[in-house]
Parts: C-alpha cells; sequence; structure tokens
C-alpha cells in the first residue's frame, strides 16, 4: 500500500506523543522515520518503527531525555546523548555540528551514550540541506565476524559521506557488513537471493541464501578482510574521540544500547573558491553517469541519485507501506 | 634476496642525490621507500622506486619542490604541493595535521597538486609515534569502473585509518578496489589466482584471474557498489576541501600527477581520559584476537599485526628485494 507522507507521520508521531515524546519532538522523530521510509530506506524507516517503540517501552529509550554538552577539547566537542532516542539526538548532533562549521569552516561532535540513530543518511542529507559536506559514523554492537572468525565480535558500525549538489546530493550510507540484517530479511521475505554472497551458512560455506545467513549470525563484512578492517578501527576512533562505549562494551548490555557516534560538518560556503564547487561537482558526476554501462541498456548513476527518484515518486504516489507493518504499527 | 634495512636505504638515497634531491630530503624519501618494503608493502616500496625515477626523469616529480601554505579556512589548512615528492609532501602535510592536533584536538590538512604519496601507510604510522589517530586519503587517476560501468571513471582512491597502541598500532591502509594493480602484477607473477573475484574479464566475465583483470583494466571496487560509492564521495570531498584535481581532471593529464590528499590527526593526548585508551584500545583488539577461527588451527590478527612481525623480521634477517628489482635499481 502507499500512505500519504503527512497521514504517517502523524500516525507515528501520535504513538510516539502516546509514550509521553513532547509534542515537537515526535514530530520530528516521525518525520525522520517517514523520510527513511519515502527515500526508500524501508528497514530503517516505518519498518523499524516497532523495535523503536518497544525500546521505548522497555525503558531503553527516554523519550524525554536530550545530548548535554560534556566537553570541548579544542575544536571537537563531546556530548553524552544521555539514552535519548537516538534519531533526535543525532539530528540535534549533526545541527550542531553545522553551526560550527558555519563559525569555523569545520565542525566535529561526538554522542556517547546514545541509542540506534535508525536511517542514517538523514544527518548526512541535514548537512548538504546546509551546504555542508558530512562524515559522520557510529559503531554497533557486536553483529559481524572479523574477517576469519566465526563469532561476531564487531560491529558493521554505518556511516555516511555526503556532498552538497542542487537538488540531488551524493549520498553514501552504508554498513560495513555486505549485506544488513534488515536487507537480508527482506530478501528471505521476496524468496529472493542476495544478488552477491553475503555471508555464510552454519557449515562455513559462503552462501547468497538470506535465510542461512541470518540463522548462523556470519554476515559477511563488505570487501572481506577490508570491511572487516575498517570496521574495527571506526569503531576504535568513534569510542575514543567520543569517550563512549566500544562494540565490545556494548556487547555487555542487554540489547544495543549506549552507542558512540561523531559527527563532521564541513562548510563549503566557507571556501574562497566556494563558487566553482557546484560546477566542478557537476563535471564530476556527469562523468561517471555518462561510463559505458556494463549491461546492455543499462546506466549508471552516482550514489544518492536513485533515492532522489524514490522521494519524488512518495510524495507524488504515497510512501510504499507494507500492509501487514502498516497494521502493527496502528497497533502500537 | 633480503638487503639490510641500513643498504637499502643508502642505495634509494644514493640515486635520488643523483638526481638533484637535496641530501637530507633524499635520505627521507629512501626511508620511506625502505619502510614500505620492510612492512611487506613491496609494491609501494622498492617494486614502486624505479616509477618514482621515472617520473622525476620526466619532470613529473619537482625534486626540490616543498609544500606552501595557501590558506587557512578556520582550522584547516590548504597547502599547495607544488608537484614535489609525493612521499616527502605526504609526510610534511601529516606532520603539519600532528602539530596542529597538539595544540589544537585536531588538525585537518590538505594538499593539492602533490604527487602519488607511495605507501599510504607510512603517514598513518608517522600520526600513531605521535600518539594521534590518523585519517587520510588521497584521489588518484580514473582506474576503476564505478558499479555498472566497463569503462574506468573513478579513481580507487587509498585511504588510511591509524590508531595508536604500543608497539603494535592498528593501520587500516587500503584502495577502494578490491585487489590494487600491484597486488594483481604480483599475484601473476606467483602464477596465482585472486583470492576472491577481482575484476571482469574483456568479456565482463568476473574472474579471479589477475592477468584477465590486468588487461581489461576492469578492477572491481571492494563490496561492489559500496566501494564504488565510496570512492566517488572521498573523491569530491577530498578535491573540494584541498581546491584540487578531482580523479576526473587527473585523467587529463598525461599521466597520475597533481593529485589530492587529506590528512587528519587526533591528539589523544588532548582528551581528559587519555591515561585510559591505552587499555580500552586493547580490550577490543583483544577480544577480536580471541575470536573463533574459521579455519581449524586458523588465528584472528587485528589490522596492523602481520605488518608489525613482517617488519620485526626485516630488521632481523634484511628487508625481502626482488632480485631483478634490486638489479634494476641498481642501474638506476
Amino acid at each position: 500500500m502507499r500512505v500519504p507522507y503527512g497521514e504517517m507521520v502523524s500516525l507515528l508521531k501520535e504513538k510516539l506523543v502516546s509514550r509521553g515524546m513532547d509534542e515537537s519532538r515526535a514530530e520530528l522523530s516521525a518525520r525522520l522515520f517517514a523520510d527513511a521510509s519515502a527515500d526508500g530506506v524501508h528497514t530503517h524507516g516505518l519498518n523499524r518503527f516497532p523495535k523503536y517503540v518497544s525500546l521505548i517501552d522497555q525503558g531503553f529509550i527516554d523519550v524525554s531525555a536530550s545530548p548535554t554538552l560534556e566537553s570541548r577539547i579544542g575544536m571537537i566537542e563531546r556530548w553524552n546523548g544521555n539514552r535519548g532516542p537516538g534519531n533526535l539526538n543525532a539530528y540535534s548532533a549533526m545541527k550542531r555540528a553545522i553551526d560550527l562549521a558555519k563559525d569555523n569552516a569545520m565542525g566535529v561532535v561526538t554522542l556517547r551514550n546514545t541509542n540506534h540513530w535508525m536511517r542514517a543518511g538523514n544527518y548526512g542529507l541535514e548537512a548538504v540541506r546546509n551546504g555542508c559536506i558530512g562524515i559522520l559514523w557510529t559503531n554497533a554492537m557486536p553483529n559481524m565476524p572479523a574477517w576469519g572468525a566465526r563469532d561476531a565480535r564487531i560491529g558493521n558500525n554505518p556511516m555516511v559521506l555526503a556532498v552538497p549538489y542542487r537538488d540531488t546530493p551524493v549520498i553514501v550510507d552504508l554498513a560495513m557488513s555486505m549485506f544488513s540484517y534488515g536487507k537480508l530479511e527482506r530478501y528471505a521475505l521476496e524468496g529472493r537471493e542476495c544478488p552477491v554472497d553475503g555471508g555464510f551458512d552454519s557449515s562455513g560455506n559462503l552462501t547468497r541464501d538470506p535465510v542461512a545467513i541470518s540463522e548462523s549470525r556470519q554476515v559477511l563484512p563488505m570487501g572481506y578482510w577490508k570491511g572487516s578492517s575498517l570496521a574495527i578501527a571506526l569503531d576504535l576512533i568513534v569510542s575514543l574521540i567520543s569517550g563512549g562505549r566500544t562494540t565490545k562494551d556494548i556487547g555487555d548490555l542487554p540489547c544495543e544500547t549506549e552507542v558512540s557516534q561523531i559527527f563532521m560538518a564541513i562548510s563549503l560556503d566557507a571556501f574562497p573558491d566556494h563558487e566553482d564547487m557546484e560546477k566542478r561537482i557537476g563535471e564530476t558526476l556527469s562523468y561517471i553517469d555518462s561510463s559505458i554501462p556494463r549491461e546492455e541498456n543499462g546506466s549508471i548513476h552516482y550514489p544518492g541519485e536513485g533515492m532522489k527518484r524514490t522521494r519524488c515518486e512518495s510524495m507524488r504516489l504515497g510512501v510504499f507501506a507494507e500492509d501487514s507493518v502498516w497494521e502493527k504499527v496502528k497497533a502500537l
């Protein structure tokens, strides 16, 4: 089914207000979920909402908590997320990094003790809406085996790189695993295989079978040893700078909470050559998009273009929602 | 053959001095090459030296040029590499970022108009030797097809993440392609296949055959669409912030030169909790290393451990050099 964007926001907002969230915060949180779905990131949009509410109901997310500034260390600001809603915390940290970037070309803000930020790309989009490059990442609970290992001891630690470009910015939003658990679930529901190897089955064979991978919990890092190495370094860097929990430390908790995040914004307006930048970005993007496609009648798109098309469609026809998920959310 | 480290440095230094490089600069450049070989990164150590000298001889590398400060934009310093030796330029930019980090917790330095930095990990090692996290990347000439494309229009844009840890820091040093051309060459020489798919053959089939991939020039991005997206964003970010050439712009030149680079250093000493950091890093690293290995009798190592072992061996037994390469360098 397709649900008008405004209707989706209203329903989600109503559910959050019913959990004691302040009206304006509930509105923003609801929009961040609806934006994810509208952009086609269903796994971290509407589909994730029941889990978010369940974490509120269990007391892992404190609906009334906001980040507080703990210290300024040179140009870096360390904030405590106070176990508030992960998407509101991340939004506010990105906003703060953007403000710092407007004063100082670059702003760096960390969050410790925060919750899952849901759809990471939202905060990259906030950066580009303000004329900033965004570079941000989070750590996660242990959910991926290191390269060569069977048991999950590193996080998939999603990362976003965002570059402003007209109404269709470059948005790279990816986890260090080849496929997220949400994506595997989706493939399983659709009865499809992963397009490439996504992990190991419980006998230790590489497989494209999403069910076998979800069962073994042995997802493959993107680029094998490369994604594994990146995930390890991203976790150490973000937990050290933020003073927050490492992936290992998060694994000691009853669920994925109290994660560590970093938000960097770089304001392009601060640079003397900022007026040439749009032209330069455009040249690179058209050069890439005019590559010779591998498949006959194929076409190449830079990261962010597909999302933009989906967003336009969602605004015209309504946001896609699976009937069962929509009913589940209504019943919350 | 194995060559004592000091002997390797002497020979390389002598060759650089013979090209008009100042003695102390030649010594440092020679060391950076020997360090790469000593750490087992042969593709960007001794093996790459003849190409470096050839770029000097052709005038693409100006042996006497050093970086000059072009502007300070907030906390970011933009330097011009003046087409000097890429490894010396990168070393000096990293040093400057470290100095800034000592004053201000974090330092960000960009280089435009510089040359290939050879072995990227060297500058990450310089950061950790000074108690800093290092985050750095470069762009490159178009040498990899974007995901879905046949022709190379993006760079493999190598990146380093480095975290200090006792005498064995965490060093992640990787290109956005699954295998570098140097690595493919090496597999070919050894008559081996790539351990995983490394690119497409000229008929468009995924293959592990290093010769077929080198011929088609269709290397695979690490993690397929993921590495492709990352490479695109890394190029845009580094070229915008540095005011330097994009991958597309580098492609307009007769060879890979005038590249753009960024160096970030974060000084751990600046943080109030810096005394706990070593312990916290160690906990994560031992947790990962004690994973259950996938292979019987296998073992898991964090990124940087293998390199450290190779370095110790090189210092004890001499640095590995292929006879033919050693002879070639002697004849330069």
